[in-house]
């Protein structure tokens, strides 16, 4: 793991570059000298780390004092795709974008896609919990079909944050039912990119005893500031 | 308004027994002296103010910072009730518990009670802000049909947590269309007397903007602690 740039930003959080192999990642760590608890953030569908929606919560998580990593995993953000695979996100984002039914062009572009970054996101945590300033148990946010398949077969993730649930792969689906560590799960109660019904859904079908899930109005990218306060605090009962 | 009772908790808390005409109630004021926001809070279904679920609640709410409320308000608790107020109380209790369709006789009991109801809260609401330790804007708490309408005919209210609505008599369903401050909807997941997809359906219908479901799993009672915290945070985010 090499750190290649890094910068204290004014609320105290160590902002780092780092790469592992062919994996491109972020670190962020408060301010404080002890080791604190480690949240993998991913954002969904495989969209870029330095994405800024994606920044500001890792920054925000940061300072209130997670150290929060998030990668480009293999075929996500900036790592270089195969023709093919530019070929299906592209099919992927028209058909969304026109309203059609996406669940085969879904299928075939993100399940390839969770498959291949789960193995990423484990290496990361292992060289992660490596460091000095970063500690167990180790918490999961963000996309919800690679927290699935992390928790399904990372016995280090001990509670995880899943938002917009509506489209998942159906080996993910069929995952969610093993799930057993606690789950906070956001639905955006008018996400057009997913069906309510099928979030609802996911959530009734996880095997986690504890799981609350927060339903706030508006689209997609509409999530009210307080449900990050509220993630804190989910992390907080979990991890500490 | 007349105080009847007052005991100083060990948390600080203040809390009175009071009478207003024919309505018992008990107030719960924090240690601080400056006037708090006030909260009314009702139990589901005309339940009695002294319920011990109630009764912590109320306690907790106040230890953190608000002024809380509840009555007995007519016909509701240990406010008496016509012979044939009871036999209704009676045949919605047998078919509850028998798990037959209540829809009738949960209209012909719940219906008239909420009707009662909200007067007697006005009443109150009118009393107690006209003392120096209690202050505005006000929430409302618990009960959902009675907090729809209070909060469709009462412009002090200013947000209002929700508890259970699976089932809500057909004026307040079609009242929460008015209701346009913010709310905090507790759904429990498998509450039994509360059809969840009729508990959803109320959540969709609400006018208000802003406005949360929390979902958590387990049967009516089974609400965890953090929800308290989380009410809380909601009320503050309102009332200060």
């Amino acid at each position: 793991m090499h750190f290649t740039s890094a910068q204290r930003r004014d609320d105290g959080v160590l902002e780092r570059e780092f790469t592992l192999g062919e994996i491109p990642g972020t670190l962020w760590t408060p301010e404080s000298a002890t080791p604190a608890p480690l949240i993998l953030m991913a954002h969904n569908n495989g969209l870029p780390k330095r994405e800024p929606r994606l920044v500001a919560r890792a920054r925000t998580t940061a300072a209130y004092g997670y150290a929060v990593a998030a990668i480009d995993a293999a075929a996500c953000g900036d790592r270089p795709r195969s023709a093919a695979d530019e070929r299906t996100r592209a099919d992927f984002r028209r058909a969304m974008q026109a309203g059609e039914a996406v669940d085969e062009v879904f299928e075939s572009f993100i399940g390839p896609l969770v498959e291949k970054a789960a193995p990423d996101w484990r290496t990361t945590l292992d060289a992660l919990l490596a460091l000095p300033e970063t500690g167990g148990p180790v918490g999961y946010s963000g996309w919800t079909a690679v927290g699935i398949r992390l928790a399904a077969i990372e016995p280090r993730i001990a509670a995880a944050g899943f938002f917009a649930g509506g489209y998942v792969p159906r080996a993910q689906r069929e995952e969610a039912r093993r799930i057993t560590i606690p789950l906070l799960m956001l639905l955006q109660w008018d996400d057009e990119g997913n069906p309510r019904q099928r979030a609802l859904d996911l959530f009734d079908a996880f095997g986690s005893r504890e799981k609350t899930l927060h339903a706030n109005m508006g689209g997609h990218t509409g999530t009210p500031w307080f449900e990050l306060d509220d993630g804190n605090r989910f992390f907080d009962r979990h991890l500490r």
